[in-house]
């Protein structure tokens, strides 16, 4: 990419900053394995630039990488971010189409993906992403071999599963946003009608992402207490039909937005911003993220699918997945899930 | 506007807050004078929400009011931000083709504007424009008669001049955005390749806003440290050919960003951010914002025009001016772009 | 206090103001109604500064007061924070022995407070202190009349009640600290052991701050999931015994720090800012804070006591107070809490 | 340490984590290069523990170690910290007298020091503090070898070259806190009478921390506007003997502050967390900060003196000096100081 507007070819040369600074005498120079932070976007589109922005507002990375092949429309993302130096903290932020520019990244995520053509079947849209992942993902693994990786182009679940093999990681190492963005939305629908602030819910969606995401009842809490079995108690109003309703206007949300707006942005780059926080930070915090699930609930072992539940997550990835209890039913449609998705994978060649 | 994913329509009644939550005894009601903080922004394009998510972001209002005239695409981007709400402290985020909806808020940003027909003249433009303000200001003022008025729509200093016009405000509660983004670019530049941060320079863009602003030259420093007298002395190196390059350089930028990704928005969203920072929480920082420049550096005392000059903002909006010197041909600059614009604006009947 | 490093004193007159900023023409006065945000702290000791530092550091005022009867410390303290300007956003810091310092406050802060002397009765140090509020209520309440009072002295549930009293405001303007602080403890305590983030413990210690706290076993859970049922299911571990001896240690954490360092500074000062946060940004999160209990769980109507409950607070004060489920147990620790204190209290003279 | 509050102690087994939690099949274990960030601090007196708290409440390291001689005093300050767990972000919070708590970290900060006695001499004094950082310095760098020292102890500059001898580091990874403060103090004393916002304000103190500290006049500018011209121009009000006492009052505040309130400690700990702040995230932010400085301004090149002058501060430590322009007189203060530093180190045997 040409850098039209940089200062050099406009004679101010490199030796001004000589003019200015000098180092100190017998300084070192810096060490390889003390570094700053850095994380790497691929695929700078609406998702993936809100994400960026995200992180930059947040300062949450020291050094911000961008990768897209569209290389005019990624080097205007590129300036318009940069041209905000003066009102944010010191991020370096770089772009190019070649996956270079991710060197070295503690977190690469991944945002690109194809869309649905009109008629497509899935496994057909499956197979033009799986195509385009052998494109991103071994360049990713190669140039940060000790990255964490976040897949949040969809269907998630299996593109997770593709990025897993295709970087011959470990599975800690690999994450999907999964229905850590459907959790937020369900609480805010119960925030809101409730009157309370939503950081006060504790509410999951976890399972598949998408139609057939699994609502847990039995964890909603606001403040700590449970509301169903207040309201069982005190009124017994929520059947199971009101649940399931829900349920669904959680999942019809996201339609919703794509209806009204054209896409999803603003809160999936809050969602991943949160993600990436809770790793680099080391939080140990828990979020409904897709992650190797074989083995819980189960699943059974040959099947290596991935799907969201509510894990810790840290400087080393997925810590540990919380033992939550599921009904027998969700425990049953988590295994539905897990079928067709195995099912759908064993159909492409990775 | 219809609220398909209510809760309430689903069977969740109110009655569970009332359930889940009661009031003491004897409380009061809440005080109409002691409120919380509210910003309200008119037009939800690119620039318009940038300008939200940083907003929401920083946390910089407790409520966060949207209008624009598109209803679909409005309640699109306000579930999108609403979708974020576990990731963020409380914003009570409110959406309305409606000004009713922006009652009582402490800073109304208006970023709605006309675009640039083919072969359409400047004059025309503006004619269409103030059509616009004439159905946006008298009800922003209206709603919010003791709010702050932050201008950003293009041009933006005719714009602010007619949104000042429209509204009856004293003029320290009317600023344009003006040359904030500008500086800001500047200092990148300057940043980038004299290898500093770019909170350690100080630079100014001053003026009109656009081709015609005006680079203060001597006002650069870096920690301090004024660099034109350094370089002077060391190298004489920045001779008025290359001075006046990198000026250009500056305002190419903006048509670059726009060239290349269609728009701009994410500088402008941390710019304008930036300002309402500085006027909610009285921080008394300097900007150069587009204010009432009349007597300032010769420009005669009938020429109502807004244009770009260093300005101490707070709660009160532009507290003052700073004392900048200027050689005689950049006061020379500010006058011809204040005869221009006044003559413009006596061409308009608001 | 003399100002001893003025600098108009060193001859540096005011007028360097006026020779490097300039007001723009016409501009209106700033409307009273229209302010910034002020918190005042009473009490300039090891718990009042931590508090008026992390509120610094924080930024959650753009004005704060300090009030003390020790004018040099006072004056100590106030320079101390002033001399970090160029480390922080711009917050305006008074202080005075004079309450007038603290006019138009938002959030008043009460952490003055007599000790208790070797042999006192709990009755004459009340006394003691009743005096003492009797001096700091008054001034305090007529120079803020709109203001929320936030008590942190010792025993917090009788001097919320005293302050209550003495300012004539509505209840829910009046709040002790109470049990906010023992929440954070017992949730640091589950969560180092869980090996968890303590935000992702929900946990109550709820009733008369102090050796009587009530800890809420069934509200225990992490990340939204019940710990007690989970574990009482796999291994039945947690008998009452153990239980108690974890409520003990919360309580005994607060007298260990004591014996250790001498007081306790840096928590409460964390504790306290947080429900700042929450009053001024209207978050309508909850914390469980001392509040007119009366009502509640069978408290008699004609007990006009504060004990501390989960309530959600926001910038009218408390706006409401969870529905918990105690057990018989807890609700009667609560009422003889109640009893306690309404005797104790009907034996002062206020 | 006791750790008398202990959980496990108390019965609640470490399994209940694990009826919590179970891990994913395959995960690899951490990576010790992918670490997260870390900071000690030697010293946990009311300095030590102003920069610990303010680098918690700034989330700056997500893991702080705390290392005293006092085991009680500081087990009490570590539990205090810890108590505000539910308020923050996650952060380890360490506290040994013994330095393997230290181990890996990525700044370590010296505050520790011993006190003048009444009629001791300076050198005397140096010895003792000498002998104490035999005692610290050799430990701290065996068991972070790649860290940075950031040295606060008094007298700085003496105390920094001491540290940079015992640890055989390069020069670029040992820095002294140095004139930082001063620098802040002098802007406030600025910034407060001219009205204006510190962080507007450029101005440094340079040189030897304490009494002959030097005021850069010439580099004073309030939002980029040299404010010396600019009077000398209006009114040449700022003669020589007005600046000294200028100079004279920031050096006089800290010893007033002291006189005040016994010590200082806020302002110490925003300018310490600053300077982490600026190294850690590799911010490249100019500050004073006292530095090997032979080969600067004529100092010369035998005499192995650390003095504050402006630096870029980053990932690796020192990344170069600033050149500013000094008087012929300023730079023979330096001199003079550096004269008497060296002077004086040679009568110290390390």
């Amino acid at each position: 990419m040409k850098k039209a507007s940089s200062l050099s070819e406009l004679g101010l040369a490199n030796d001004v900053h000589h003019a200015l600074f000098r180092p100190i005498q017998e300084a070192a120079p810096p060490s390889p394995t003390k570094r700053h932070t850095k994380i790497s976007v691929v695929g700078a589109g609406n998702v993936g630039m809100a994400i960026a922005q995200t992180i930059l507002t947040q300062h949450l990375a020291d050094e911000l990488a961008l990768v897209d092949a569209k290389p005019d429309m990624l080097r205007g993302e590129m300036l318009d971010l940069q041209h905000a130096a003066a009102f944010l903290p010191h991020t370096r932020i770089l772009a190019s189409p070649d996956y270079s520019v991710t060197a070295r990244s503690d977190i690469c995520i991944i945002t690109a993906g194809a869309r649905q053509l009109p008629g497509e079947t899935r496994l057909s849209l499956l197979q033009r992403n799986l195509a385009l992942f052998k494109q991103i993902v071994p360049p990713v693994a190669k140039y940060s071999p000790g990255a964490l990786l976040l897949v949040v182009s969809n269907p998630v679940d299996v593109l997770t599963y593709i990025a897993w093999k295709l970087s011959g990681f470990p599975p800690n190492r690999v994450i999907g946003s999964g229905t850590n963005l459907d959790s937020s939305r369900f609480k805010f629908l119960l925030a809101e009608h409730l009157v309370v602030n939503a950081q006060d819910v504790q509410a999951y969606m976890v399972g598949e992402h998408g139609d057939s995401s699994v609502a847990l009842w039995s964890s909603i809490s606001v403040g700590g207490v449970p509301i169903l079995s207040q309201l069982t108690k005190d009124k017994a109003a929520m059947e199971q039909g009101v649940l399931e309703r829900i349920r669904k206007a959680v999942v019809e949300s996201a339609y919703e937005v794509i209806r009204l707006k054209g896409y999803t942005s603003w809160a999936i780059g809050y969602s991943v911003a949160s993600l990436a926080r809770s790793l680099l930070r080391d939080q140990h915090r828990i979020h409904p993220v897709s992650l190797l699930a074989k083995g819980f609930y189960g699943i059974p072992e040959d099947q290596e699918v991935f799907l969201s539940l509510p894990a810790q997550l840290g400087r080393s990835g997925v810590l540990s997945v919380a033992n939550i209890q599921l009904s027998e039913e969700e425990a049953a449609r988590l295994r539905r899930s897990a079928d067709t998705l195995w099912e759908l994978q064993r159909q492409l060649e990775i």
